[in-house]
């Protein structure tokens, strides 16, 4: 781990800055919608977004099948189509609210969407491989390549057969309805629903079965909840309990400070767990929690919630917490990690209530 | 001035960095593309996305017209439409790189994209109003509400009248063919090609003729290049020539720094001024310039250009420089603004080229 870089403290770097500019999050006012627009969807690109021609594409699929085969986009599209409502979040997301803080891109609370993603299962395709028993993991090898702590490499990510195996990945071609944009993985990506977003690999070029457990970058050393440098770690895998609000009231350009006018002021937001459906959320006014109303809830896809708040002139600080059917709750405040993955501490919005 | 904003110097604050993650870049990569496919367009939004009916939207003509009037969405559409791809680049693009800099979008280089805006000449519809002769200003009103220093305002900002008359000034409902999206101005937003980017309201609901000089926040104390706080300064008008390259080779995610195989390696870039047409670029290693080959020019949008370097192993800076046909040069380094405004100073890439 010689060549990790050193953990920032206080402001932001240029490189964190350029990162941020790169790597889009969702403003939040669009959690008004269960479904992100095209164009507000987060984004985390490792690398650039690399060049492809949908016509001549094929993915390949490799290693320990019987019938390795290669297919191309428009083979692809043959297929039945399955269509997923998925929530999607970055294992990064609130790394920039950390302290210390590893360099990468410093989210602060936005790196998560909703959109709909249509392609066909994987299981389909790794059944039309013969998918030797002998099979441990798929890796998901994408065409984005670059270097990372000094180690050059192509994205690349791996499943267990059996999660790979779960109806709801997909290998998907289209978002919102509409081709999949150069931006998220045109012509094709893996969608795994319920994981963070590192489990999406985009541009994907080959699906390879292997005999063992694979130790690419992203999955060997990358993406594990650590709290020092040399110790092994734990996987990042399903996305923690987390939930959401639209800052109410109008925002001060720079400080995103908000004012609210007096008077019934109606809140919502979104929650979502990767472990169980979402079975409560709550928001505090300075402190006091009380329960939100929630909408109807929809496999994959974040649950909105709203509550009315009776605002009297002053000045307050809004906060939600989700829990979810397994039992697990949002902490006040998350663990320290040292790559800021699973940041799912509670939002704090600060607002100004005038007469 | 008193509330304006302290400036910055060193590392970059907690709110430059969400305003660096709401209001996205573009990937420097995707200039590959002469129009930025949907989604990778910059943005740059002041206060929040307004929510927005485009079935009840009606845009409001007011004021200084002989037969005010207000049209709704679809009878817009039922006029004769006119598409035009512009290239916008932010005002502000490059503040980031100034030192001191404004406390602000931090934009390093990526807040310029372009692309195809379908609507109606602004011109027809002052027609159909009537435009009195007294009109010395048409102010164009968005829905977006915030405060900036202190001061409370919808965004808003003025084009005297021979300038609104121009042809390709468009009230726009589409974008790359799909109707606006929530954060490009949905459903309605003036284009102001040649111009930054502050031009082009987005959300448009109301268009008002005055007989005098608009004072609105964003046209008589925003967007004015200024060297001391004090001073009146010169309004932001006509994008100054600028040019960017496609970073070569493959990057390290953090650094972003390039790494590139040794031989002939393809460089292309950009260029683009409001000012006048691209009449040159050109390229240089280690500060040594020669002319790239210029692709056909296109009114309103940027001008590709091309190059061939031979490139052998070591470490080396790229840079790119363009001149338009009034005779404009971008500067090695722009001169400082208070506010940010303008840097169109030339790009600069650190590469280091292997064996």
């Amino acid at each position: 781990m010689a060549s990790r870089r050193a953990p920032i403290a206080g402001r932001y770097t240029a490189e964190e800055v350029a990162l941020a500019a790169r790597n889009r999050g969702m403003p939040l006012e669009a959690l008004r919608h269960e479904l992100t627009p095209a164009g507000l969807h987060y984004l985390l690109i490792h690398f650039d977004i690399p060049p492809a021609d949908a016509s001549s594409w094929r993915l390949q699929f490799k290693g320990f099948f019987d019938k390795p085969f290669s297919i191309s986009l428009e083979e692809i599209r043959r297929l039945a189509p399955t269509t997923l409502r998925v929530t999607m979040e970055c294992a990064g997301n609130g790394r920039g609210q950390l302290s210390p803080r590893y360099p990468s891109v410093p989210w602060l609370e936005e790196g998560v969407s909703t959109a709909d993603w249509t392609g066909v299962p994987l299981a389909a395709l790794l059944q039309q491989g013969s998918l030797s028993p002998l099979a441990k993991e798929i890796v998901f090898h994408g065409a984005d390549r670059g270097f990372d702590a000094g180690v050059e490499h192509h994205f690349a990510r791996s499943l267990a057969v059996a999660q790979a195996m779960r109806d709801e990945v997909l290998v998907a071609y289209a978002m919102n309805g509409a081709p999949l944009p150069p931006q998220h993985g045109a012509p094709l990506r893996l969608v795994v629903p319920r994981w963070y977003g590192m489990a999406s690999v985009k541009w994907l070029q080959a699906i390879e079965a292997i005999d063992g457990a694979f130790d690419g970058f992203q999955q060997a050393r990358g993406y594990h909840f650590r709290r020092r440098a040399d110790e092994k770690g734990e996987p990042c895998t399903l996305m923690r309990v987390n939930c959401l609000m639209v800052p109410p009231g109008i925002p001060d350009f720079y400080s995103r400070r908000r004012t609210v006018e007096a008077g019934k002021v109606a809140l919502a937001g979104r929650a979502w767990s990767g472990s169980a459906p979402i079975a409560r959320v709550q928001w505090a006014l300075d402190g006091v929690w009380r329960d939100a109303v929630l909408a109807p809830a929809r496999d994959l896809c974040w649950r909105g919630w709203s509550a009315e708040w009776p605002a009297t002139p002053g000045t307050y600080e809004l906060a939600c917490r989700a829990t979810d059917a397994a039992g697990n709750v949002q902490p006040l405040e998350a663990p320290w990690d040292l790559s800021g993955f699973g940041n799912n501490g509670v939002q704090r919005i600060q607002v100004t209530v005038r007469a």
